[in-house]
């Protein structure tokens, strides 16, 4: 079975590491983990149409996703991973996510922009946006995503020393889906 | 023609009325607008599994989305709209987007985190992230799926005075929507 291994990693110096580590943890599960940076052929030569085409083709030929939904420059996770997400969503195929940042999504709201202010039936955050009042990770389509081949997104209790890197809660998503997909 | 029309303004506290401009345009250019607000029955009694289920059934009855990118709550796009286009493209629906934000992907970054500084072959942020290097409004997979249909993503040329509301740039966009529709 093959895993589709989206996140906001590959932005990371050390992304090829991280994506061995990635694909390591998989193949424990008897799972094959396709990482993007592994499909894009000489990186000197990738245009961003090329790199497209590769995940695209990489998604279509995975039974399932592994998403990294940590928070990426902003509040909420990475819009090139949420787009893969939807995409395997959209083909039938499983879909798993995890994230290493424990606080809800209204935690962070609050610690970014301060104090909500209720108004009307919406609670709003100084950037003049509501913000949803489900106590989930991030936005509700992420979350009721994930709520289909999983108990919902995995997340640490705790906060973690290094949440660019760190592959624990990673690792634990791996087993679930493992499991689903060999209950397919 | 049925469009789907995602976007952040949802939560906005006039979003009803934004939602009804919206389709209002959709309808001059002979388009049905399906807006996320107006399809989960009474307010009060929607769940984030409700208004999921309501999504998703009104992106597979759309004939494509219009989906608005303008940078949400940091330097990207909102990552339920961005699931919402990957969607749609995975269904093999007609995508576009436009963003009411003129600048590039990396001027955004430099404004948000400071100057990049260059590390083997990428481009990095204070962050710790590398930006990708290819002068695109968003992540590579938004900006590449935009193409399937279109130029790319519709923008501004200049900044306009309130990108949370402004809708030139969508009007835009739904006008060459409805033309590739009509020439299906």
């Amino acid at each position: 079975m093959r895993v589709y291994l989206a996140g906001p990693e590959v932005f990371l110096p050390d992304a090829v590491e991280i994506g061995r580590r990635k694909v390591e943890i998989c193949a424990r599960s008897g799972l094959t983990g396709l990482f993007p940076l592994d499909l894009d052929g000489p990186a000197g030569l990738a245009t961003s149409a090329t790199i497209y085409a590769a995940c695209l083709a990489a998604m279509r030929e995975a039974d399932a996703i592994v998403a990294n939904l940590t928070p990426f420059r902003g509040v909420g996770a990475d819009p090139g991973t949420t787009f893969e997400l939807g995409f395997m969503a959209a083909l039938g195929r499983l879909v798993f996510g995890y994230t290493n940042e424990p606080a809800l999504h209204s935690e962070r709201v609050r610690e970014e922009h301060g104090p909500l202010r209720q108004e009307g039936e919406g609670l709003f955050a100084s950037d003049g946006y509501a913000v949803e009042n489900f106590e989930l990770f991030d936005n509700l389509m992420l979350a009721e995503a994930l709520r289909a081949n999983s108990p919902g997104v995995f997340k640490p209790s705790l906060p973690v020393a290094d949440p660019k890197r760190d592959l624990s809660t990673f690792e634990r998503c791996v087993a679930h889906a493992a499991d689903a997909l060999r209950a397919l």
